[in-house]
């Protein structure tokens, strides 16, 4: 009796010692800007006339960096590049107040270099004058990200479908402030990737194009985990595949050299796709654009491979994982996701 | 011998023991939005016609609000509110890559909850469509933060003078997306107060005038601390003072009902200017706005006492502080001020 009273208590203690929120432990945590230019106005600055440009500069294009390191660090760290419209916020608490990747990767030890690419969010001066207008787009983007079809949520969605998860994340958009430059995005993680060492990059949506002009600049990408990339996919000159026929518009592709191409041949490169995605045309167009991304990622995956690389795509219902949206990393299972992850870095020796 | 070795290695010991940086340990940490409206257009929304307005939202004017939450927390949060054409970014690392004020208040026990505030930084999206335009000011913010006089440093001042902090400094600056609201921004700030109870606020240069409103509107403000309050400083009706004479324009001043006012003298009021402010008027003008400024900030502190309030003014050179410039909360000596701060706040028991 004494004994199985014992182990009832542990139990329970054992219980609630794993269901209890572990603090998170930093050995450091910090901001910086990162890359950027500078213009200089003709002239002589003068402390007693104000308001003239004359001698006077401006700074613009860089990076912010969030990044923390747990007090007991893995190797690499990894770098979060966010999509179109958003900032580093993406990675952070999810709309319904659960852990984002940011907790989930620093409690799995992994240091994070959390960026908002430049004319965004922190990080909002442009080196030009731009235009910032609205967009009445919420129900366009419930569509595209598929959280269902407005104003009804897929049966099997992982987004919370409450309905200050929904405000949340619609307040998430932050605007672009001048115009999207896949090259300068990419330099600037470059120039992270050159302050921090080897390391890890994972990739959203539109971030995704810069990630693969990253990996081609720079040896220290290790690897590349992308979700969800839009459009973007960069081919090897005369290479590029036709338009995919398709309801929501043309599928941009571009091209390099086959030289450079050949570079993302020397790293791990992973791409998952969510749920409710068709396999045939439709003309809703929401779901249309999806049924074109996965389709040119797969060719794109497949010409990677084809120059001896080593590209996957996973379409996560083909897994088993059912009802993830274009922001999977916020969904409810993203604790799931985030273990794929963990899974394909520890197959690469990416995790020590 | 044995016993002055031991001795000896104990103090060695003790030092390493201080010097080294401790990690910061972290119940909690996140992020969300708060407050923020919606427009909707005319119309149904249709998932079959791409890209109309028709039946679709917009949200804005929310503010973004990172928050960290130390394993043994004090009982008052702390509350960061920063300036024009800054974001949170303000009260993180230092130019020169040392703790800023979100680090040194984590150290000492605080919560802290730092916002970019509405229309800014992670809180981009306004309601309205604005015109970001370039600004070419560098050396102006130079000269008006009180780093010196374009091109020379100030002698005693405490900013990081190598070129790499200056750089880091002047990308700092984001944009503000959409006109300054100083009662969105205070409505906003009070509804982080709901949320998160009572607390202390920390307020910069522009942010402070929404700061007085938050505390007029809000008694869970216990304390505000308010660092080099720029214009908008706001008086009983009937006793705006006059102009103050100065080479760098009119500074502005607002007044609401004496009912309302003497809300703010419930609370304990700081306010902190730093050095190389002159007592006179002069045609330097990134000086000559602080002479109004402190002047002014004088007079208004007297307005409150003499309605039976406590706020005080602390010109830092008057209590032997030398040097410290706009963003004091980045200079050199940042942790002496926080210290200053921490004694303010042991003072009126509000460091339990």
């Amino acid at each position: 009796m004494k004994k199985f009273c014992a182990m009832v208590f542990y139990l329970i203690f054992m219980y609630l010692n794993i269901y209890a929120e572990q603090p998170i432990i930093l050995k450091k945590q910090g901001s910086f800007f990162i890359g950027g230019k500078s213009i200089k106005i003709e002239g002589k600055y003068d402390s007693k006339k104000w308001g003239r440009p004359q001698g006077q500069t401006r700074h613009g294009d860089h990076a912010y960096v969030f990044f923390q390191i747990p007090e007991k660090s893995r190797r690499y760290p990894v770098v979060f590049l966010h999509g179109a419209s958003q900032s580093g916020k993406s990675w952070e608490t999810t709309p319904d107040g659960r852990d984002g990747f940011q907790n989930i990767f620093l409690r799995h030890g992994y240091s994070t270099y959390i960026l908002d690419r430049p004319r965004c969010g922190r990080a909002g001066l442009c080196l030009y004058s731009a235009k910032v207008g609205v967009a009445n787009v919420d129900q366009l983007c419930f569509d595209i990200f598929r959280f269902g079809l407005w104003p009804n949520y897929y049966k099997n969605v992982q987004f919370p479908t409450d309905e200050n998860s929904l405000k949340q994340f619609f307040c998430q958009t932050t605007p672009n402030i001048g115009g999207y430059d896949k090259k300068l995005i990419a330099d600037t993680v470059s120039k992270l990737f050159d302050k921090v060492g080897e390391g890890i990059l994972i990739t959203h949506s539109q971030g995704c194009e810069s990630g693969w002009y990253t990996a081609i600049n720079n040896r220290k990408v290790r690897a590349i985990i992308a979700i969800e990339p839009a459009s973007g996919f960069v081919f090897p000159e005369g290479e590029c595949p036709g338009t995919i026929i398709s309801s929501s518009g043309f599928l941009r592709t571009s091209s390099i050299a086959k030289s450079e191409f050949v570079k993302l041949t020397r790293i791990p490169i992973i791409m998952y796709y969510g749920d409710n995605i068709p396999d045939h045309p439709t003309d809703l167009q929401g779901q249309d654009n999806w049924y074109q991304r996965l389709k040119m990622a797969r060719l794109w995956a497949r010409t990677i491979n084809k120059y001896g690389g080593n590209a996957k795509v996973i379409h996560l219902p083909e897994v088993g994982i059912y009802g993830n949206t274009h922001f999977m990393f916020m969904d409810k299972n993203n604790k799931q996701i985030a273990d794929l992850i963990f899974k394909f870095l520890k197959e690469y020796s990416l995790d020590k």
